[in-house]
């Protein structure tokens, strides 16, 4: 019998059927700048006219480990959000208007209803996020992934007028730092999360965990938080007071914050502030060391702004406009030694 | 002990590692339209200043499971090429000039040399696609991938002038249609392929076959062509007369020509032609039906141009000079009934 591409382990039929369900999703998200496609092999889009000497910002990321809670849930409805916000809180950190993301979807044998619960939440995230989701790739790869796991991967680009490129320097010597909340552990250090929560203290996913007031599932699941439209309230109340932002990624404020501070800069933040339990539970049960801690995990604070000292009040009030928790952290400051800039927890 | 993020399978050492010594890489695929990084976050691009009312044309796309025959040979530095190619040769078929490139690399244990020839080979498709690569993100994620595999994602951004746009809107009745040679399987269909040669021939990735004048790994490893000059060489030769074009990727020439064809065309293409030995060790070591040979491989294929009729040998020398094999293949033609394009071999 003449072997076929199926029997490899490549179902067309069922890419088909997933490309034909997340067809409305992708439409859902479609924005003015989408131009319908006429070349058949990709995504067009056109740039926003009111934008003097425009720039394009791009970034890619994944979720990371946190895929593995969605496979032990069967919950993949949220992961997608996730991926967006990773890709597109890297690109507002320029002041960036996001236009486009594409997603690469990556499997073992294709499932149609996780792939679409998977786009579902991507499309819900570039919704959120004010961006058109302008095309994906799709992959069966036989051998590749165990079934029922897959690995995802995103794109975002964006747009920013060179003269209002935020970043470092733009930043002042007194500049004040204002956190935005985060929703929880983000996308990053599910490794260390998981290892603590699940390998040495045993917690089940689907069990109420008192000290989270939800299922540990729930609480590892909590989407990360999209600050696009957080960004642009800043953008329009601040103007040039409005410095530089930092996406608090894998390594943590620590290792994050001074990527957008010059050198010789000390960001001097508040110890202690409110965080999500989950930090608390990981922290005792490791245990994990605090340091360890806050160069691994976001704590609480998934952005940083630094803005003109005077604006404090004002940066406040346009991120609680965009729906965002957030406060007056610290200052920045001039270190009495020079050398790269770093943050003191004070 | 308290637990750290390196116990819990992260080796954020080695990704700093990695880090470093993509920078050099990255560098060495810089434009001029390159803006360096001040935002720390994202990449930044400006666009030409050539191009009215410009067009963002964007593409993603993986490699496959060819990514197991790297994997088998521990030869590491060319699937990068695959990378590209999959998703350059994707938005040039718009017509666009591709600008930027941004990978994604996961992998389940961090090894800092086979990251590092990934990259380079990602790199080397850059450069032959005259794009740079403005960002990538390096994914450790124990567990998600065995030790020694990864996966790979790319993702492509170029600029097309909406007046030049290529696509089926600009495709004649009776066009010709040109074949651009392929350097082998391309990046598609190696589920199959590796199903055939291994599984069932059981032939060894490290001897030579013959028939082939090589290695089958060596065969297997050939990376797929970059035609970004082939289509600028097009485009400045023939003008307005080039109409559309064709990346024959999974679906093969049977799958992909009608996605850039108006409806009622049909494309009558030579069913005999020049090809690499791989194809026929194949279909004959499957076997494989004819059929779903040319549904799945691109069977010598990987670019198909759509001209005026009057300007065949005027695009065959363009192609040629743009270090290309090509040859008049057939033409189109309107379909007794109606119907959605499709291609006949004759």
């Amino acid at each position: 019998m003449p072997i076929t591409y199926k029997q490899a382990g490549v179902d067309i039929a069922a890419g088909e059927a997933l490309v034909e369900r997340i067809k409305p999703l992708a439409r859902g998200t479609r924005t003015p700048n989408v131009v319908d496609d006429v070349g058949g092999f990709a995504g067009l889009c056109a740039l926003p006219s009111d934008i003097d000497d425009p720039l394009l910002v791009s970034g890619t990321d994944g979720v990371g480990t946190k895929l593995k809670v969605a496979f032990a849930t069967g919950r993949h409805d949220t992961v997608g959000q996730d991926l967006v916000a990773m890709c597109v809180n890297d690109i507002v950190t320029c002041g960036a208007r996001p236009l486009f993301f594409l997603d690469y979807f990556a499997c073992g044998r294709l499932e149609v209803e996780v792939g679409e619960a998977v786009v579902s939440g991507i499309a819900d995230g570039c919704r959120l996020a004010g961006c058109a989701l302008l095309g994906g790739e799709t992959a069966e790869l036989p051998g590749m992934y165990p079934d029922g796991e897959y690995d995802l991967a995103g794109f975002a680009v964006g747009v920013v007028s060179r003269t209002k490129l935020l970043g470092s320097d733009r930043v002042g010597g007194d500049d004040a730092v204002i956190a935005v909340a985060s929703s929880g552990i983000h996308s990053n250090g599910y490794s260390l999360a998981r290892r603590v929560l699940q390998d040495e203290m045993k917690l089940p996913l689907d069990e109420l965990v008192p000290e989270l007031g939800t299922t540990l599932g729930d609480a590892l699941l909590v989407p990360t938080r999209i600050y696009a439209k957080a960004v642009g309230s800043l953008q329009r109340a601040l103007g040039d007071d409005l410095h530089a932002l930092c996406h608090v990624t894998g390594g943590g404020v620590t290792g994050n914050l001074p990527r957008v501070l010059p050198a010789g800069i000390v960001a001097r933040v508040a110890r202690e502030h409110e965080r999500p339990a989950i930090f608390d539970l990981i922290q005792r049960g490791g245990p994990v060391d605090e340091a360890e801690m806050r160069r691994t995990f976001n704590m609480g604070v998934g952005l940083v702004a630094m803005v003109a000292p005077a604006r404090v009040e004002d940066a406040i009030t346009a991120l609680r406009e965009a729906g965002e928790r957030a406060w007056h952290w610290g200052r920045l400051g001039v270190a009495a030694e020079p050398g790269p800039a770093r943050v003191e927890y004070t």
